[in-house]
């Protein structure tokens, strides 16, 4: 193949550590006979082995043996970037490869930034841009219902969508093209019904692609759920016993503001996201009411809220809780659970009280919720609680992976093209002239281009740094 | 080959985390075959692949793809283990990874235990015992030092030189066994004259070996420099300082007890090993006067003394200090830096002075040191400091690989020999019975087999099993 590229890079390929094993990976025009230069084999040379070979070496760092190490030899294009590359795997020590991978660069070779490796498959036409920012994906999907997204998008299935929702937009260019070319005969009103049929259905296309981004998302990074409540609810200490219990599973991630925690729980093979918010209360303290403000925002952005409330209160106080809890959940369709929190403490006979009690409240919106006895110092109930949350997002697990977008890059490239595809239509129904028609159906089409990789034009620098700047080393 | 071994094991050989590529390695019986079974190769079958070539495949599970892998096929003996064995090149994702495991273990896979292919490795031949015991050393080795020693242990230098030893003790058995034969006739006494040389050339030569062990623990657990002086002369603010501007390699270790604190840095190829001690002072305080005790012990073990004082003090109070710690260092060859700290406080004409002073100090064993002027604020003297530090072991770098002992096992089985042939010895100066000298000889035979892990006998389990729970899973 034409080499795109003319240097050669070098990056270790593995978790840096002390393990077995640590692969240092090589690729470019002279990945061969660099490696030729710092690793003797027992028999032949690298640059004359064939693809896909392992072969036995040693490299000498000063007359000194440094490591015995295998090679593996790919040949531009079966290679992972499409250059001729090797893979150097030797023991897994930070000495041994920091000292291979400065005799790699002594000899010729480049430290890759991140991401390049993959920044060059898909410039080597390897892979497209959207299957290029699933291996990020892949690499971190932690639950079985992420790594099928990724993995769809990574094999080209997400791009398949994509590249049939292309040729849609090009066919309406064309016969735009088309009326442009006859515009001096009588062709347009014939031509500009077909066209704006079209559109529609391609709209809705690209509508329905944008609006999966809520579902990609969750299942990207997590379902949110908003734990509200009174102060002394019992919230933080309920978390910490929904957590406890899967400790090793568990992982923090700051909040998206500072004042609020969020902890990550794998649950049936999706990932919830646990936002810990201020205690919620009527209050006139001006500093108070920001913090609770922020709380009832968590409640609008959260997929699930959770109200916990002491069920050793008095009925009174129990339902004016519950009310204040209810009051600001504003969407019927938000999943709401209100945990009553330390039924240990109270019989059965309260418990089922107040239930009933909690039923009976009607809010003006008409929520659905349903009531769970918890105690987070015995667990009970925490197990319910993990099945109710599970199986009211079990849609996610069976939602069609190949039509979900997860990525916010391509959820604004798509908004974009849903808003230029509108302009179009408004403008084909106003009877626009055809030429500034097709001016909003090339920015609907540079969109869908966009996440491709396709076309980037001058964007490219910008839009490729972006993206692999957030690849890991050597990837 | 013979299979040694009737299960196949798996472990992931990388380092666990989010990277580019995660290597899962599978060896035994039915490594391929099992491999065959979870990988499905774009072309052909594991099972029919030669050695030393990689395959392109994907794993399945449950239908869904987890991911596509390369497969590396190694066929016994030419493998790592000597086993058949398959290395599974995947995304480093902790989900895929766990996910192949598991799909490798329900096809008939046992997990590995820590250190297993090795131990592999060892028992089907592939590497004696000293040599399997190295691949942990060259995986943690640091320096170029540490490095060095343990990859010429690991490519059988070292065994060599220990075989030897055993052919000399070999030798002496069979001449010992010879005058068994003839012990009726009149032959004994000329055979002991040269057993008896021959025993003392071998003594001087396992004696070398064990005595080599303080420079090899040196070179692989760090030079320990024992840090002492007065309560508020500025040690652990001159430690920060000197760790501070390598910040990187620096490491923290735990102490040998918990009194004081270790620090490793590494210089010029060699790691020192910084203890921290409790400041020393004449004391009547019970428990300060055990602190102090603790720290004269340290000065003992230490092989640098680096004397913490202050350049602020009037000369009565330094000569005093400096004779405090003197007093202390009980070896002729023990090396001494005193600092003479906060330097950047006091004129160079003060400076001059106390060196002046210092150097008028005569000790009762006549102890070399020098003085440097250090600031732990400003860090002047620091680079100093480590010169003088690199450049007083020097030797370390230019010692003979292939004699250094480094392995407490091996330290303590060649004390046992050396102390067997010196019974040796004795009884044959002493004209004890030929079969009473013989069991010494067995004896000092059995330590140095001990090493190389030949004629383990009985002991096999328990000493296999120590050396192999310390190395790493995967390896």
């Amino acid at each position: 193949m034409k080499n795109l590229f003319s240097d050669t890079i070098v990056a270790p390929a593995t978790v840096p550590g002390t393990g077995a094993i640590s692969i240092i990976r090589v690729s470019g025009p002279d990945a061969l006979s660099i490696s030729n230069a710092v690793v003797q084999l027992r028999n032949g040379k690298v640059t004359e082995s064939r693809g896909y070979t392992i072969h036995y070496g040693s490299v000498y760092s000063n007359g000194t043996l440094l490591d015995d190490v295998l090679v593996s030899v790919f040949r531009a294009p079966h290679s992972y970037t499409g250059e001729d590359s090797v893979e150097i795997s030797a023991h897994a020590s930070h000495y041994i490869v920091s000292e291979i991978i400065r005799l790699l660069i002594e000899t010729g070779c480049r430290m890759a930034e991140p991401g390049e490796f993959t920044k060059r498959a898909y410039i080597n036409g390897k892979m497209d841009l959207a299957q290029a920012e699933a291996v990020a994906d892949v690499i971190s999907a932690n639950t079985s219902a992420a790594h099928k997204v990724a993995m769809n998008q990574l094999k080209g299935g997400y791009s398949k969508e994509l590249e049939a929702l292309r040729t849609e937009l090009l066919e309406m260019a064309s016969l735009l093209e088309l009326e442009l070319d006859f515009s001096e005969e009588d062709v347009e009103f014939a031509d500009r019904d077909k066209l704006l049929s079209l559109l529609k259905t391609t709209l809705l296309h690209v509508e329905k692609l944008a609006s999966s981004f809520r579902q990609g998302n969750m299942i990207k990074n997590g379902i949110p759920v908003a734990i509200v409540g009174a102060v002394n609810a019992g919230k933080s200490s309920l978390l910490n016993a929904l957590l406890g219990e899967d400790r090793a599973i568990v992982s923090s991630v700051e909040g998206t503001t500072r004042d609020t925690i969020e902890e990550i729980l794998q649950i049936d093979g999706l990932s919830f996201r646990f936002i810990d918010t201020a205690g919620i209360r009527e209050s006139t303290d001006q500093i108070e009411r920001i913090g609770i403000e922020r709380t009832f925002n968590k409640i609008d952005s959260a997929e699930v809220v959770l109200g916990v409330i002491e069920g050793i209160k008095n009925p009174t106080d129990f339902k004016a809780d519950l009310s204040l809890i209810l009051d600001h959940v504003k969407a019927p369709s938000k999943k709401v659970i209100i945990l009553l929190n330390k039924a240990d403490l109270i019989s059965q006979d309260d418990i089922n009280n107040f239930v009933t009690l909690a039923n009976s409240i009607v809010t003006s919106i008409d929520i659905k919720y349903i009531v769970i006895p918890v105690s987070a110092k015995t667990g009970e109930g925490l197990e319910q609680l993990k099945k109710v949350l599970s199986e009211g997002q079990k849609e996610l697990l069976t939602a069609e992976s190949g039509t979900l977008v997860t990525n916010l890059r391509h959820y604004q490239a798509l908004t974009a093209s849903a808003a230029a595809l509108r302009r179009t239509a408004a403008a084909l129904e106003g009877g626009i002239p055809t030429d500034l028609v097709a001016e909003d159906l090339r920015v609907a089409i540079a969109s869908v281009n966009h996440i491709l990789g396709r076309d980037l034009g001058l964007d490219s620098d910008t839009v490729l740094g972006n993206i692999f700047a957030h690849h890991c080393i050597g990837k």
